[in-house]
């Protein structure tokens, strides 16, 4: 049995649709940022990361949400989540979740995590500001270069779906105008009406 | 034919060997950052993201280290560069080049390109500060929690050791102390002795 463990308005999300999306036998536990969960010792011992998300298998703990999403697939090829079999098509749905891992997202976390990276508030202050312009240049560079249509990857809905319509959930509160990204706000409609999403959705508002 | 961009002292060095280790057929093409060669028109076209690495190959580029690295282990199953046949193993091997792309380089790439999060000197200064803690807190979980020994996923070598490897030239540049991390130190002494490596280092130097 799979175990995911997430916090709502974070990445675990994709994770979870996608779990959803391939009717996977799992369940969830919700951490408790506010009240500091995710860094206290008992999920340190399951992520020493202190992140989520983090998937319990019965071999042990996976993070970080691109090899996630890539053993979801790969662990429930019947629902085709992935080009599996074709190493170039593959790597193209890999490419596009690093990037949201790690440019995307990292410029978003700039926001409301700017102590990873700088120790005074004035710092923390200036990253903020520059939220609006890298995580609106991400999404353009998305819009006009990585977003094949209708879906991510051209004709067919995959793994990489989920993560772009998670990580646009937060583009408004980063200041980034949706009238710039036609594309990215029509997928991400798109998305919100699949029944997967919104049970991943519902289960995390609970 | 399988042709590399990259520039030297980057992260297209993972890429580099891990394709000399396949005995790949592939040509390089250096990029001079110097003169900002891949912010040009014509690399603009290859990688609209205006970055290193990215490799082109009969059907098209692939960007992004972690996609490139997973491409290069499926399409030469041969050098048993990835556990292929096992979606868990390879998820774990996804999961640390994940790790290294989207929290270990970024927290380096704040003593460089502060200027990609904050637009005012002070903050870019106060990011340069940071990077010895940032840096040194993700060695410090990698030899703690990640490196199994005497490679990264164990007793079989992968592409997570030259991606390693690569991330961990950085280290002293980054101001983090060697002796706190013994077992990465041990590691990339015996990574820089594999013929493959020395290879594809000293192509980069000419």
């Amino acid at each position: 049995m799979l175990k995911l463990y997430y916090a709502p308005n974070t990445c675990a999300l994709a994770t979870h649709i996608a779990l959803e999306e391939a009717g996977a036998d799992y369940t969830t536990v919700r951490l408790n940022f506010a009240a500091n969960e995710q860094r206290g010792p008992e999920y340190l011992a399951i992520n020493p990361k202190a992140r989520v998300p983090a998937l319990e298998t019965d071999r042990g703990v996976l993070t970080e949400t691109p090899a996630m999403l890539a053993f979801v697939a790969q662990s429930f090829p019947q629902a085709v989540l992935a080009p599996l079999g074709d190493p170039y098509a593959f790597a193209q749905a890999q490419a596009f979740n690093s990037y949201l891992c790690s440019t995307v997202h990292v410029a978003h976390a700039h926001r409301m995590r700017g102590y990873r990276w700088a120790d005074d508030e004035a710092a923390i202050a200036a990253m903020q500001r520059a939220v609006p312009r890298s995580v609106g240049a991400c999404f353009e560079l998305i819009e006009q270069t990585m977003l094949k249509g209708p879906w991510v990857l051209g004709d067919t809905y995959s793994i990489c779906d989920p993560y772009l319509f998670t990580i646009a959930q937060w583009l408004e509160a980063d200041g980034v105008d949706p009238s710039t990204i036609p594309a990215v706000m029509d997928h991400r409609r798109r998305i919100s009406e699949r029944a997967a999403v919104r049970r991943a959705v519902a289960a995390e508002l609970v």
